[in-house]
């Protein structure tokens, strides 16, 4: 929610002069993108990102995130589309930092979801499902079970007793119980409505791929269960989720085991949540310039899943 | 810094739907702005900046801005245009809060000030003064000398004794010496680098009028003088403030007692500043999203003036 990185007149000139995208018009920084300082910008050619890659995000998973936009867009998915500079490079250095300029996408996050969402969500998860089949890199995911115990352990002591008991439960639970081979393959693991555009009622692309990384594609769908299909006040809506699955289902088929096991990736997806916004929470500095999210919605999303026996609870 | 109101999809086309101006394809909040929240509005018919008036802007003040705005533009000025509504009001109201469409301005601006920006800056400000001559409205300057007391009541206590003292020995100074009657008008009393344009070396546009008020018309340039005229080690840099005299008075010519009380008014306004940053520092809570700005500068800017004897002293 915030500029991070100031960027001066000369620093962007000579880093425009690497591309054939025309000179600055205008350059602003938007209030969106946690990990990341965004810019609009303005040439006599047409309206792009730049965006500025800080801390949160490792250098090294930089050639993963942009190759997997450079591959998707070319496969039809609407997403933002690296502009490579004259020697080819998308990757390059803006004010000392590792900065990409990207397509603008048309369209605006929707604030408040509704049941219309849910449709063009799942077609949209499914179709990035299979497009991102035959994409090269790899990341493994560093916020799957493997990675919870780790945030756990730097919560502890800083929350309620009965609160740390409930989840450390759940860790162990999922320590025992997560899958070990369903469906792999590209997932984009944060598919939040700050992450899609709509336009005219129609999705008009995906953003953000920042977390994107290789697991189970059902994983991606239990993520969007917990994003899209909950009411504000935590209430399950289970006429959403049938909207999101059953659009999934018909570009990308669900096998018996994802359909099965769903109720438990999306209870161990909204355990990852707690766990990141609970980390956060503790861990953010007051006066930084970041909104820190509640938790609490998560623990309400996972009491959900765990209450759940079966794909019926959600609507199918 | 930061987006304060969030604006919905239903909220966004109701309001669109009063204006020419097409259907909204973007609508991204852009971090600039203290005071209120501004969005960048794209539509099929141009871009465009919305804002909405937040609780630091009085409403009431609200038709003298955007009347002003208006007012430059028809003579020439290059400042953000209101749009006018089918009904012809610019004023109306977004989620709840007083909200304006105004045009889009190209160009940046700069980061980093250097002698090049003083000249066009000093022949703007002077284009503004004449531009506003004849503009009917009015509105007091409550950052004047009359403001400052009040202002550092709020601080007392709370700042070393030291600069306790020498703020209240100024006050008490100001509060006897301020000048009476000097040419007066409308004075835009923020002019800092971050509400100045400029595109390939050129101004190309000022913004942000939510300070703009009636006071001495040399009280601009003191502020100017202040905002543009010194190096960031808070060194005087006289060679800058002459090419902003005397591009200002090439356009409109500083009277003998504008000139004699210069640097007087300059003291003056880096002590409002020093006020109002002092006063923020104190009073904004640590973790609000805005990025408080260091009070101690103007105190340096306040002596450097203090110690002025003339127009000398400022490179003329």
């Amino acid at each position: 929610m915030a500029v991070y990185t100031e960027v001066s007149d000369a620093e962007l000139a000579a880093f425009l002069g690497d591309y054939d995208i025309g000179e600055a018009q205008s350059f602003k920084g938007i209030a969106e993108g946690v990990e990341n300082t965004n810019y609009v910008l303005t040439t006599d050619k047409g309206q792009y990102m730049v965006t500025l890659y800080e801390k949160r995000v490792d250098p090294r998973d930089l050639p993963f995130f942009l190759g997997l936009m450079d591959h998707l867009a070319s496969r039809g998915i609407v997403c933002p589309r690296p502009i490579h500079g004259r020697d080819g490079n998308a990757l390059r250095t803006l004010a000392g930092k590792p900065a990409a300029v990207t397509s603008f996408l048309q369209g605006m996050w929707p604030r408040r979801t509704t049941v219309q969402h849910c449709g063009p969500i799942g077609a949209a998860l499914a179709g990035l499902h299979l497009a991102g089949r035959d994409f090269e890199l790899k990341r493994p995911n560093a916020l799957s079970v493997a990675g919870w115990r780790p945030l756990y352990e730097g919560c502890r002591g800083k929350v309620d007793a009965a609160l740390e008991r409930e989840i450390g439960a759940e860790i162990d639970f999922f320590e025992q119980n997560w899958p070990k081979d369903l469906p792999s393959g590209v997932i984009h693991a944060d598919l939040f409505n700050d992450n899609v555009f709509f336009l005219n009622d129609r999705l008009s692309g995906l953003i953000d791929f920042y977390f994107a990384c290789n697991d189970f594609l059902a994983y991606d769908v239990a993520i969007c269960l917990n994003a899209w299909c909950f009411e504000s006040d935590n209430a399950f809506n289970a006429t959403k989720a049938r909207a999101l699955l059953q659009a999934y289902d018909k570009v990308r088929q669900l096998n018996d085991d994802e359909r099965r096991l769903l109720p438990l990736l999306a209870r161990g997806s909204a355990l990852r949540f707690l766990l990141t916004r609970l980390y956060d929470w503790i861990h953010t500095p007051p006066d930084a310039l970041v909104k820190r999210k509640d938790p609490n919605e998560y623990l309400m999303k996972l009491r959900f899943h765990r209450s759940a026996a079966s794909l019926a609870d959600y609507g199918l």
